[in-house]
């Protein structure tokens, strides 16, 4: 559990508002990692130690255990207890359903009674309305991160779409903030379209905004603080395959600890401009 | 596997267009399946030998095994093994997420060999555009079922907002139809709404339509086949609760039996009106 003044100190204190994404595939990990009972957890486990003093949240992506079946599900629930309890954890789950399912969604990933994990934070797709988001919000003090505008091609398909109340993703953001406030839930805002941070900004001024794409999806970073900096800096930027597969070596760790503090350095640079450290 | 002539097939033969829904909350089972290993699993075997005669389609609600972690998967898996495979089984998972992220979902429902389990098919929300759809569709023979109108509450948050391509719910599905064929692609409508199904018929003539919400959500079979039937059927209803739970002592197998008959005896009615046998 991590409240939004909690990330806020964790930010001012590691000087970095990095999310390191464990979208960690089995195909991609260095060869002498298979000779462990679970190479996925022993993966992530040495990117944890290279990188916690470096980053505020840690994003595991539900799909990469998932399409492991039981093993990966496994690897998913060791990999949630050793991540360290004062960073913001994330599942990256998008999931998004009526209200009786998204009960049974909030307790796989926050009851740790029940399914043996318990995440800080769910991603969460709108479509189906208030129903999708609302059970989550039921559990004290977890978060709900709403998906707003995505970075990737598809996104283009429906979320520019233009609504009586403006592009769908401004009509998300406006009706999700009659739901909960910016202690309760973040957006997913795609870091490839800088300038559509201002206009989020207008209707999110506090919320923090979660930031895929810097690194593999090709985000900028400085023009995403630019224009998507609040007062508490109000961004969590993820990059997941830039780090966790900077090297395909032994040195893996070593490296991704390398091409996290080459981003935590350019943060602590933004921070800094914007005289939040 | 099933293609939409084997579907169709199956509808005339067995006299029916009902789908199972398996939303099986171990809360809710009779308790004597308890001293079973499985006692999801248990369940959910003796619903489908009480009801395969009389349904054409399973559809397993992956939150609900996804609540009880490790155990709950294995429930999953031994529940898709025994599924009658002359059935169209769907995993009713509504996922949603970039191109990468999709493959690793299409591998965790669709391929045996890395998850243990290979539905016929799988719900996907569409909010994140065409990669949330196409890498399912790389599967030969496998369908996407797109949600496109749902019943719940929330449905009338984004579904209904007005663009400039008719409701959020249209221009999903005229997009959709882009991507995919009706042999490829079906529509969730929900059926509470039966009147919007002459609308969805207008840009979805062929495909099927999977119709949650018969029963425990209210909706009306015969409204339903009134507006959205078409010459092959085209309707695939789904009852859950109102089957699944029809009596909660040790005779649940032989209600959920006549809870499944007497929706199939009304599907029959129908099918004969439309002069589909």
């Amino acid at each position: 559990m991590i409240s939004r003044q909690q990330l806020i100190d964790q930010i001012k204190q590691k000087k970095s508002f990095l999310c390191v994404g464990l979208d960690t595939d089995i195909e991609k990990i260095p060869d002498f990692l298979k000779a462990y009972p679970d190479p996925v957890f022993e993966f992530n486990k040495r990117i944890i130690d290279a990188t916690h003093d470096l980053c505020v949240s840690y994003k595991p992506n539900a799909a990469f255990y998932e399409s492991r079946g039981v093993n990966g599900l496994q690897s998913l629930i060791a990999t949630w207890k050793y991540l360290p309890k004062n960073c913001l954890n994330i599942i990256d789950a998008k999931r998004g359903d009526i209200g009786n399912t998204s009960d049974k969604y909030a307790r796989a990933f926050f009851d740790e009674s029940a399914s043996g994990m318990s995440f800080d934070a769910i991603t969460i797709t709108p479509y189906m309305g208030s129903d999708s988001v609302t059970p989550y919000l039921a559990y004290d003090g977890k978060w709900v991160i709403l998906l707003a505008l995505t970075s990737s091609t598809g996104s283009k398909d429906f979320q520019y779409l233009t609504t009586d109340q403006g592009f769908l993703y401004e009509a998300v953001i406006k009706k999700a903030n009659t739901w909960a406030n910016a202690d309760r839930i973040m957006y997913v805002v795609g870091a490839t379209k800088s300038t559509e941070f201002t206009n989020i900004r207008k209707y999110a001024p506090d919320n923090f905004l979660l930031v895929p794409g810097v690194g593999a999806q090709g985000g900028n970073l400085e023009e995403v603080c630019r224009y998507g900096m609040n007062a508490d800096c109000g961004l969590i930027v993820n990059a997941s395959r830039s780090i966790i597969y900077a090297s395909s070596g032994e040195d893996f760790a070593d490296a991704a600890r390398a091409e996290a503090q080459n981003i935590q350095q350019q943060m602590q640079i933004e921070l800094e401009k914007a005289e939040i450290i």
